[in-house]
């Protein structure tokens, strides 16, 4: 079929210089060329293929798996890749498995959490792949509350071993990726019993299989917990399940970094400070907010290109039909999400030097910064793993319904994202962490402590509870300014009345179970507050490239008078703004859509997704949409005959009325 | 195992009779007996086994499906059903297949669309199933806009017989369900074209396949469109691609009641009134709102059992965690969506009403009413499916990680649901058509035209742009003339706010099409009016039963606070309610929370599901969710051996760091 570039005349009316905005997107010109350089390494790669894998069963998709995980360590080593071209590469294999949490979650367990000598003996291990780790944290009872951990490792002091065990049911490890079938060792979290006490959840390194013969150790069960959501997905790990009978392990395999057991089992603190896991937890938030950029902007990647290919009604003269991203319902869906996907990208940006920050003041132990820090990553991690994973499922709506087909990439791209929702902190969790912390700082401005980093805006207090919006014209939503000190003055009034509700409850606790819905509403005033600032900052910055920042002022805007509309409720009822405002906001909203119309294909453009990555026969660069349709479903394995198989048994008897005979 | 009931203690909580409010629920005892009959003999059944759906590649899984369809219409002659019982047999079965729409729209379509001499011909056949037939109107380039489908049926009066033929890529026909691997008909919707002129779209009865061996009959391509979204799901169905080169059909093969095509080609029109399609859009649209009341109070089912029995943080003094349920974040999210499925089911036995008073006056040649009852019947196929969609999903993650899980019988649910969204009528396109009906009745006001049927409450205009809500305390918002007001007068405005806003436009299809955003919204609020009104007759009808009307009452104010919490923005910018009403609302909500969380559990036990229809681990009426979780996960096939497939191939090499030597 000849290859034409069916979405030329959309990319014809760009009005920014798409290389210079594939910069901005990328971060640097130096990661722009390793991404780009990666990403097309794997799509040339026929082992990395992956348009067959929704169709796959459980077994041939593992297998699959498997296969692709050796040859991406083949492919690291031969071509000696940089430890940043070897996680690129991972990224664009993109295919779930063992492999993201030995190096996602057991490395780095072990480096923050392991002391010097054991640095030593494990680490060159994990770095050649000799073992092969996962993270053992979560139990079938026990997922949010870490210290409600029900396994236990108890200190026998005659043989100086653990006895690793799992006393109950609820008690078995469950969920933990690569552990089901692969992996050959895990950082297990226990309750510490030892000299008659119960010292809380610590982790412990204990080998799983044989690294003969992949067996199960004695005392070890160990399985896969079953199907996922979705097809391909992230039924492609093995998340586990395991259970412990009383296995032993060397003193030595706890990780003792922070606290220690002697010889003799004597429990013993040692002097790093226990802040040091919030480091860590910054760090992995930070890169899950990245991913969401990620997730998001390719979903509504191949939301805009179809939907500029698409057409539907509105013939004029029997003339081609509207492509249907004309359309402004199409349009007050789909834009927002592109906005955001920018505004995660640049907060994500943001919390890669908010990281480096807390390592360099935890450095110098100064721990002043971390409790904001935290509620920070908490509440951005809760707030955009939430957007994004709403957000795929309605940029699939958006592709009407061609959109259901796995062919277009949607449905496994919303399947695989969703327990980002879940891991890492409930996003429900999460916000209430960042609600108790705004309740915390609000109550503390009397006391005069100064709020820090992404609340400092509290200092203006005075002024934002009683400042009036002063938008006369729909042009005024423009301005930076008045956006973000609306948005300011939103976040801490609904801060301000919970805290106020707080205060006439009978105890705190009791009053903060019965207003946790209006803390979590809060929350999110406040998270995104931070991720509109973040944005405002970005565009305020010097940009290169004709054109670019324009197109980011309009997204900054869109990003943030969506948000408006959509919380509309909020802003009014704290009268931080009129209805009359209101209606400006969305009349200017509307016209912003206007603007961003013309650029959309170009935008996503920017995000130099390749046709493999991206895996959607709708978002294809080209465009070419209902050929690729047309030719994707005659590779469904029930076209390979004609009659299908089933005919004889369950077909014709239905349609000769020969049931009697029939073996059913 | 024991069998323990770890619901007993939730469920001696209830105040009501649980059994008078499974009369509620079902309609009426002798519904009620049905469905609790069919149900538990669907579930009896080992054929009708689906425990193990989710793990079956498309080719299992489809030939699966044949055998219950064949299984299932043994059954329905064995113990002669009736057509009432057999459609309830079908519905417990709980796997989409080719039969649904040889019942749901194949056979209507002759039905309602063919003449009695046609009935006399292909009925009897349909009926025995002797031929299976499938509805193919839907092609790949086109779906929401019927008039622009490009199949054609062009009138030859030489051999009297039309020629069905695809001119393009873009007109085969796409997604019709059974069409794919089973039917051997179709009604095909085509162009068309006889005496020179192109007479828009027609349906034709068109032979797809051999009744001797089942093979296409010449000049037809047809095949299966391909994997979609979600692990058994919509999988089992085989939708189809069909393409046609130059088929000729006899000329009574055109369905006629409406127009004719005689033998020498002179299109006429008979005298059936046109209008008479709307009527069977009116009957599928109140089958589509039953199944979303079905659909949802499912999932609420699995997730209020399942936050009943899970357990969380704020163990006091070493005794057991909260259960998840106690929480009021999972309170604000999940009861929500119980009175939700209560709601629908409730508006959508008014439907059947409708549906039976439409069917009356169209006999009567009564047309008056038809408008309002179509874009009434419009907005709640939109609103309620749209609300179940996201609903479905909400649940799933109210369970946690456990709810990604497919044994959770949730991501199935959401995945088997979410194409209502989209069929029978787009769901933004829907809201667009009920928008243009509210601004026309805008406009004919001041004509004197007297607004009928769901939109009677323009009569009182008036007084609905300017009265102004006497809520003072909380305890306000429980009385039903007070919610209504405010839910009429927001909706009522701001439809005059778009009408208004339209009347600047240079044309009104540029404003419809610049405004088209807001419309919607209009059309939201004009449809959660409509619910909550038919939620509060309900009420206030004489219902049996100790306490089963007081718990009605309280879901149905959770259903009208909740949304217009929700949709706070929308009644505060309509200066319909103020800040602080909003505020008691907001309060009473919470209150009444509280009311709804004893009787929970006995809430959705009215639903009278069946474990096997519920298909969850986590939902089961005897909330053993540990060892029926655990359990479920050694089915898995990846756990058929120990050491998996891929071991020697893809893993030892990685350990033993053999690559060079290896197949890769």
């Amino acid at each position: 079929m000849e290859r034409v570039d069916h979405l030329g005349h959309e990319r014809r009316k760009a009005e920014f210089d798409v290389e210079a905005m594939k910069v901005v997107w990328a971060g640097s010109k130096r990661v722009l060329e390793i991404s780009d350089r990666i990403s097309r390494l794997v799509a040339s790669d026929p082992v990395f293929k992956k348009d067959d894998r929704t169709t796959l069963s459980r077994k041939d998709l593992f297998n699959n798996t498997l296969r692709k995980a050796a040859h991406a360590w083949k492919r690291i080593n031969e071509l000696r890749l940089t430890e940043e071209e070897a996680s690129r590469l991972r990224f664009y294999v993109d295919q779930p498995s063992y492999v993201d949490l030995h190096w996602g979650m057991f490395v780095p367990a072990i480096k923050g959490q392991g002391t010097e000598e054991q640095h030593k003996k494990w680490l060159p291990l994990a770095y050649k792949m000799q073992i092969i780790g996962c993270y053992a944290q979560t139990e079938l009872g026990h997922g949010s509350n870490v210290q409600g951990l029900e396994t236990t490792a108890t200190y026998d002091p005659k043989s100086e071993e653990f006895i690793i065990h799992s006393p109950t049911l609820t008690a078995s490890k469950w969920w933990p990726g690569g552990l089901g079938k692969v992996s050959t060792h895990a950082v297990v979290y226990a309750r510490l019993l030892t000299d008659g006490r119960d010292y809380g959840v610590h982790g412990f390194i204990v080998q799983l299989r044989s690294l003969d013969d992949h067996l199960p150790l004695p005392g070890i069960t160990v399985g896969d917990i079953g199907t996922k959501f979705g097809n391909g997905a992230y039924n492609s790990m093995d998340n586990g399940v395991l259970r412990f009978d009383h296995v032993r392990i060397p003193r030595d395999q706890m990780l003792m970094r922070v606290s220690q057991v002697t010889k003799e089992g004597k429990y013993l603190q040692s002097d790093v400070p226990r802040q040091l896991v919030y480091g860590t937890m910054v760090y992995v938030r930070q890169t899950i907010v990245a991913d969401a950029s990620n997730a998001l902007s390719r979903a509504v990647c191949i939301a805009v290109r179809y939907s500029a290919v698409r057409r539907q009604f509105g013939s004029q003269d029997g003339g081609p039909e509207l492509q249907v991203i004309d359309y402004k319902t199409q349009q007050s869906r789909l834009f927002p999400l592109l906005a955001s996907a920018y505004a995660f990208r640049f907060v994500g940006e943001w919390l890669k030097w908010l990281y480096t920050d807390v390592t360099q003041r935890l450095q110098a132990n100064d721990f002043s910064t971390l409790p904001e820090a935290h509620a920070c990553t908490a509440g951005l991690k809760s707030l955009t793993t939430s957007v994004t994973a709403d957000g795929i499922e309605e940029c699939r709506k958006l592709c009407g319904g061609h959109g259901y087909l796995c062919s277009s990439g949607l449905p496994e791209l919303f399947a695989v994202y969703v327990p980002t929702c879940t891991y890492e902190g409930d996003n429900v969790v999460l916000l209430l962490q960042v609600a108790r912390f705004l309740v915390k700082t609000v109550s503390q401005l009397a006391s005069g402590k100064e709020p820090v980093g992404t609340t400092a805006y509290y200092r203006r207090v005075e002024h934002l509870v009683q400042c009036a919006c002063d938008v006369q014209r729909a042009e005024d939503w423009l301005k930076p300014s008045v956006v973000l000190e609306a948005f300011e003055a939103r976040a801490i009034r609904m801060a301000i009345t919970c805290a106020k509700n707080l205060s006439k409850a009978q105890s705190p606790e009791e009053g903060f179970a019965a207003l946790s819905a209006d803390l979590v509403e809060a929350a999110v005033a406040h998270c995104q507050l931070i991720i509109v600032s973040k944005f405002i900052d970005k565009v305020q910055e010097d940009i290169e490239g004709q054109g670019v920042k324009e197109q980011l002022q309009i997204l900054c805007s869109v990003y943030a008078l969506s948000l408006l509309h959509k919380h509309l409720g909020d802003f009014l009822s704290t009268s931080c703004i009129t209805p009359k405002q209101g209606a400006l906001a969305n009349d200017m909203l509307r016209s912003l859509y206007a603007q961003v119309r013309p650029n959309a294909v170009a935008l996503v453009d920017a995000f130099n997704y390749t046709d493999h990555y991206l895996g959607s026969v709708l978002g294809q660069y080209d465009g070419n949409v209902y050929p690729n349709l047309y030719e994707a479903a005659w590779k469904e394995p029930l076209n390979d005959t004609v009659v299908p198989d089933g005919y004889d048994e369950y077909i014709r008897p239905v349609l000769k009325q020969k049931f009697r005979i029939s073996r059913l």
